[in-house]
C-alpha cells in the first residue's frame, strides 16, 4: 500500500526513516536527517529538503554516496535505479539486451570514466519521463558527460541520484504526474514535424510557416480542442488561439501563452512548454466541470526566434499592432517573400490588424517557461519566480591595432588588437558581477587574418549585455564602453562599436509576481526569484498589460536552443499545479 | 660647392649653424643644438644627433616642427620636400602634372588628414631610393596613414622629415649612397620576378624552385659574375654560390649570405638584402683590385621559408648535412612533389650529401638582414647589432568549457573558455615584458561556433614564445603553461596544448658579434645591441660554425612579410660600409 506524507508527519523519527528506507542508495542517512524539517507541505518540499541533506553533507560524504552506487552495466545498472514494483521498465530501458558490442563499449566508458572522476557513472535510466531511456540515449549520455569538468560531473551524478530518488519515491507514495506526463507527451508527439533537412536527421527545426509549422498548429489546435477549450482558431498570422470561456458572459481575459517555433536544432520545450501547461489546465478544469470567472486566453505563437525572416516575436507583436508591413517583402534564404508565404498558409494578411487587443479586455498576462539557464537545477529547485525580462544590449566591436610580426616586435611596442579585448573581457567579468544580477558575454571574438607569429592588428568581438532594468542595464553599458576607450586609449588602439540589438527591460506586475509566489508556495516549494536572460513573448504583451512569468528547471545545466534541452514531467506537473493554483486564486479575487 | 664635415667640425657654432641652415624647414633650432655634440664622426652620426634633438624637444616643439611644413598639393609638396639643385626630381615625384582627380583626391586626404592629426601629411617624396615616388604610391601611402593612431603617425611625420632632412644633407655634402643605390637596383630588379598568379596582380612571390625562382637564381649567377666573384654555381639544393677566392691558396673562408625564396605577397628585401649587401662589397672589391687574405664565399640560399613544402631552412640546411631524403615525396598544392621539381630545375639530387659543409674550412658565418621589426626605426637607428638569434616554441590550445546562454547564465555560474584565455593573454604579456627581451603572443584566438548570446563553451588559440636564450624561453614557457593549468583549474575548464614548433636559440659569438660592432662604431652610427625574434638562416649554420648577425633598419614600422616591407638605400650603403669595415678588420686580424 502506498505511503502517504501524513503518515511520514506524523510517525515518530525512527518509524519514518523506516518508511523512507531505500531512498538514496545504501544512504538511509540523508532521510534520517531530512526528517528534522517536518512536517513536510509536499513531496517536492520532501524531495528539496532531501537534496539540500546532501548538499551540505561535504564532499566526502556526497563521494560516499555517489561510491553507494555500482557501476553501470546491464543487471547491475537496472538493479541500481528501478525498484522493485518497476521491474517492468526494464524492457524499456532495454539494458537487458545489450549487444556484445554495446557491453563492451559501456565496459571501456564505466573504466574511462572511473579512471578520470573516480566514482562510478549515475544515470537515472528511468528518464525525464520515467518510461526509461533507449540503450542508444544511455551510451550517448554517458560518453557526452565523461567529457564534463570533475567539479560539474559531481554536481551532475549527484543530480541524478536525486532524480533516482525522485521516482522511487513516486513508487513508494503511489503518485503519478499525470498532467506532467501529458504535457511531456504533447511536446514529444509535436516534436516530430521538423522542417526538412533537419528532420532526416532527427533535429527539430520549425521555422515561420513551413510544412512543419502548419502542422504544428494543427496540432495544437486539435490538442486544445480536445482539451475542452470552447474556442479554438489559426489567426492571421499564424497564431492558434485557444480560449476556454468564463462563468459568465462580459468577463475579462486571462491571456497566457508561448511559442511553438523554434532555433535549427532546437529542443522540445522552449516556447511549447508555455502553451502545453495551461493546455492541462484547461483540460483539467474541463474534465473537473469547472468554470473560471474570467475568460483563459492560450495562445501558440507562431513566431518568436527570427529564423526564417528578420522578424523576431513576429505572433506576439501582432497582438499589440507591431506587425511591421515591410516585413511582408523579406524574403527568406530560399527568396520566398514573407508574404508569399503567408498567402500559401491562407492566412488572411488584411486581417493583422484586427490581431490587436484591447487592454482593457484583460486582467493581464502570464507565461511559463523552461528556464534555459542553470540555476534553478543547481539549486535543486523545480521553479522559479521571474522578477524581470532582463533589458538587453548587443554590440558588434572591432579594435585595430597594428599587426607585426611576433618575434621581432618587443613587448613594449606592440598594439595588440586583441590584448585591449581580453582586458576588456575582465572587465566585463567584473563589472557585471558586480551587479550580482547583470551578464555580460563576448561571445565571438576573432583575429582576422591571423597567424601563429603574427601580433594581433585586428579583433573583432562581440557585446552581449543585459539587467534586470533599463537604468542598471545602461550605467554598465556606459562603463563598459568607457572601459574600452581607455583600454584603446592607454595601449594606442583605435576602435568602433555598432549596437545590433537593444531591448527594454520587462519587470514584472508586482501583483502578478505575488500570484505566481503564492502559487508556488502553496505546492510546499521554495521560492526563489530571478531575472529572466532570455527575452520572451511576454515583453511583448508587457508593453500594454501587467505580465509576470514562472521558470520551469531545465536539464543538462539548464542547456537551450539545442536537442539536450530537458525537462522531467515531474517538474511539468508542478507547473501544471502552480499555474491551476495561480487560477484558482485568482478566481478566488474575482469572485 | 659640397660641404665637408671637417668645415662644420671646425667652424665657429653661427658659421656652422649658418651651413646647416634650411635642413629641418624653418627650424633651424634643430641642427643649432646639434652642433653641441661635434665633432660629427660621419653624416650618419650627425643625422641621429639631429633625429635626438628633436626627440627630446618633447611634443609641443615636434608639433611646431611639423605645422612648419607645408600641405601636400602639387607645387606645396614639391617645395616642402626637394631642394633647388633637385629640380629635375619633380618629374619622377610627377606632382606637378597631377589629374584634376588626384587633385581633388589629395585635397579630401589633406581635409581628412588634418581633422584627424591636427597637423599636415609629411611625406619624403623622393621616397627610399631618393629618386621620387610615384603619384600614385603618394596618393595609396596618404590614404593608409590617414588610418594610422595618432601616436604612432605623429611618429611617422618625424620620421619622414628626418628623411628629407636626409636626402638635403646628401645635397649639401654632395654624398650618393653608390653602394646602397647598387644594392637597391639589385633588389628592385629581382622582385620583378614572382610566382603566377601573384606577378598578375604586382605581388612578390617566389617559392621554392618554381619558374620564378630559377629565374631569381639566374639572375643572382649574372649580378654574381658581373659583381666579379670568381666562381659561381647552383648548388644541388639550387642554392647560388659564389666565392671571391682569397690572395693566397688554402686559405679559410668565411660565409655569408641569406634566401632568395619570398612568402606569399611578401617583401623584396626579407633575405635578398643579406645576398646583396655582400655582393656590393665584393663588386667594390673587385673595383679596387683588392684581395682579402681569406676566401669569401655569398650564398643566395634557396629556400628558408616552407612556403611550397614543409621543409623551412631547406637551402642552409643542406649545408650542415640536415637535408631529409623524406622531404623528397612532399607535395604541393598541386601534387608536384619535391623530387619532381628538383629534376624539373636539372638539380642533382644525388649531390645533396656532398654539400654538407666541413667546418674547419670555415672561419665562420655572417648574415645582414632586414630588422622585420619596429626597433631600429623608433629609435632613429640604421644599424643593428644581433646578441641572439631567439629560441622560440609554438603551441596550440584549446580551453573547454561550458557553452551556455548569454542572458540567462549568471557570471557566477559561467565556463567561459574565453574569459580564461582572455587572463592568460593579459598573464603573457606581463610575464614576456618582465625577462625585457623575451616575447609571447597569442596570434590566433577563435570562439568556434560562437554566437554573440552564447556564452563561449570553447576557444582555440595559438601561443607563440621566444627568448634569447633557452633556459629563459623555458622558463616562461613554464610559467605561462602553469598559468593556464591555474586559471582552468580556478575556473572549472578543461584545456589541452600541442607543441607545433620549437626551435633552439642561436646566441651570437661574442667575437663575430665583437666585430660587427666595431664595423658599426667606424661609421660614427650609436651602436644597438638586439635579439633577433624572427629565425634565420644563420640558425642553421650556428649549429656548425660560430656566427653572428647584422641587421638593417625598416621603414613603416618594420614590417615585413609584406609588400609594404622597405629600407632606404642610405641604410643599405651603411650596411655595405659596415661589411667592409668587417672584411677588413678581419683581413688586418689575419695578416
Amino acid at each position: 500500500m502506498a505511503l502517504t506524507l501524513q503518515q511520514i508527519n506524523t510517525a515518530s523519527a525512527d518509524e519514518a526513516a523506516t518508511l523512507l528506507d531505500g531512498l538514496y542508495e545504501h544512504s538511509p542517512w540523508v532521510a534520517q536527517a531530512a526528517l528534522a524539517h517536518r512536517p513536510f507541505r509536499s513531496l517536492a518540499h520532501l524531495k528539496h529538503v532531501m537534496a539540500n541533506v546532501v548538499r551540505d553533507a561535504g564532499t566526502d560524504k556526497q563521494l560516499t554516496l555517489i561510491r553507494a552506487h555500482p557501476e553501470l552495466a546491464g543487471k547491475a545498472m537496472v538493479s541500481q535505479t528501478l525498484t522493485a514494483e518497476s521491474t517492468n521498465e526494464q524492457g524499456k530501458a532495454g539494458l537487458t539486451d545489450c549487444t556484445p558490442e554495446e557491453f563492451a563499449r559501456i565496459q571501456q566508458l564505466n573504466a574511462d570514466y572511473n579512471a578520470k572522476f573516480g566514482f562510478p557513472f549515475i544515470l537515472a535510466v528511468r528518464g525525464p519521463r520515467g518510461v526509461g531511456l533507449s540503450r542508444h540515449e544511455i551510451i550517448d549520455t554517458f560518453a557526452r558527460r565523461l567529457d564534463n569538468h570533475p567539479d560539474f560531473e559531481l554536481g551532475e551524478a549527484l543530480r541524478n541520484i536525486h532524480r533516482i530518488v525522485e521516482i522511487r519515491l513516486n513508487d513508494k507514495f503511489g503518485v503519478e504526474p499525470t498532467l506532467g506526463n501529458q504535457v511531456w507527451d504533447w511536446q514529444e508527439k509535436l516534436s516530430q514535424h521538423s522542417d526538412p533537412g533537419f528532420a532526416e536527421k532527427g533535429q527539430l527545426t520549425v521555422t515561420y510557416l513551413t510544412d512543419a509549422h502548419r502542422a504544428c498548429a494543427q496540432r495544437i489546435s486539435a490538442n486544445m480542442r480536445e482539451a475542452g477549450f470552447d474556442e479554438v482558431h489559426i489567426d492571421a498570422v499564424g497564431n492558434v488561439v485557444g480560449r476556454y470561456k468564463a462563468d459568465k458572459p462580459g468577463a475579462k481575459t486571462l491571456m497566457t501563452g508561448s511559442h511553438y517555433d523554434t532555433v535549427r536544432n532546437g529542443g522540445k520545450y522552449d516556447g511549447r512548454l508555455g502553451i502545453f501547461t495551461p493546455m492541462a489546465c484547461v483540460a483539467e478544469l474541463s474534465r473537473q466541470g469547472k468554470r473560471l470567472p474570467f475568460d483563459f486566453e492560450v495562445i501558440a505563437f507562431a513566431e518568436e526566434e527570427g529564423q526564417r525572416y528578420k522578424a523576431t516575436f513576429l505572433g506576439s507583436g501582432a497582438l499589440i499592432g507591431q506587425f511591421n508591413p515591410a516585413w511582408l517583402d523579406q524574403k527568406d534564404a530560399d527568396g520566398i517573400t514573407m508574404r508569399t508565404a503567408m498567402q500559401h498558409a491562407g492566412l488572411c494578411i488584411d486581417d493583422i490588424p484586427k490581431l490587436k487587443r484591447n487592454p482593457a479586455d484583460y486582467l493581464g498576462f502570464v507565461e511559463v517557461h523552461i528556464e534555459q539557464g542553470p540555476v534553478l537545477t543547481e539549486l535543486d529547485l523545480p521553479l522559479g519566480i521571474v522578477t524581470s525580462i532582463n533589458g538587453g544590449v548587443r554590440y558588434l566591436c572591432e579594435v585595430t591595432g597594428m599587426a607585426s610580426h611576433a618575434g621581432t616586435t618587443p613587448m613594449n611596442r606592440r598594439r595588440d588588437a586583441l590584448s585591449a579585448v581580453a582586458e576588456l573581457a575582465l572587465y566585463i567579468e567584473q563589472r557585471a558581477a558586480r551587479d550580482g544580477d547583470s551578464v555580460g558575454t563576448i561571445g565571438i571574438c576573432t583575429v582576422p587574418g591571423g597567424s601563429t607569429n603574427v601580433v594581433p592588428g585586428r579583433c573583432q568581438f562581440t557585446l552581449d549585455l543585459r539587467a534586470p532594468n533599463d537604468p542598471q542595464r545602461d550605467a554598465m553599458v556606459t562603463d563598459v564602453l568607457a572601459e574600452l576607450a581607455r583600454i584603446c586609449e592607454q595601449r594606442g588602439l583605435r576602435h568602433t562599436t555598432e549596437v545590433t540589438m537593444k531591448a527594454a527591460a520587462a519587470p514584472s506586475a508586482a501583483e502578478w509576481q505575488q500570484r505566481w509566489e503564492r502559487a508556488v508556495d502553496s505546492l510546499g516549494v521554495p521560492l526563489y526569484r530571478m531575472p529572466s536572460g532570455a527575452g520572451h513573448d511576454a515583453m511583448k504583451l508587457h508593453e500594454v498589460m501587467p505580465q509576470a512569468m514562472l521558470f520551469v528547471r531545465g536539464q543538462n545545466a539548464g542547456i537551450s536552443h539545442n536537442p539536450l534541452e530537458s525537462t522531467t514531467s515531474d517538474d511539468m506537473q508542478l507547473a501544471v499545479e502552480a499555474f491551476m493554483s495561480l487560477l484558482e486564486n485568482l478566481a478566488a479575487e474575482s469572485a
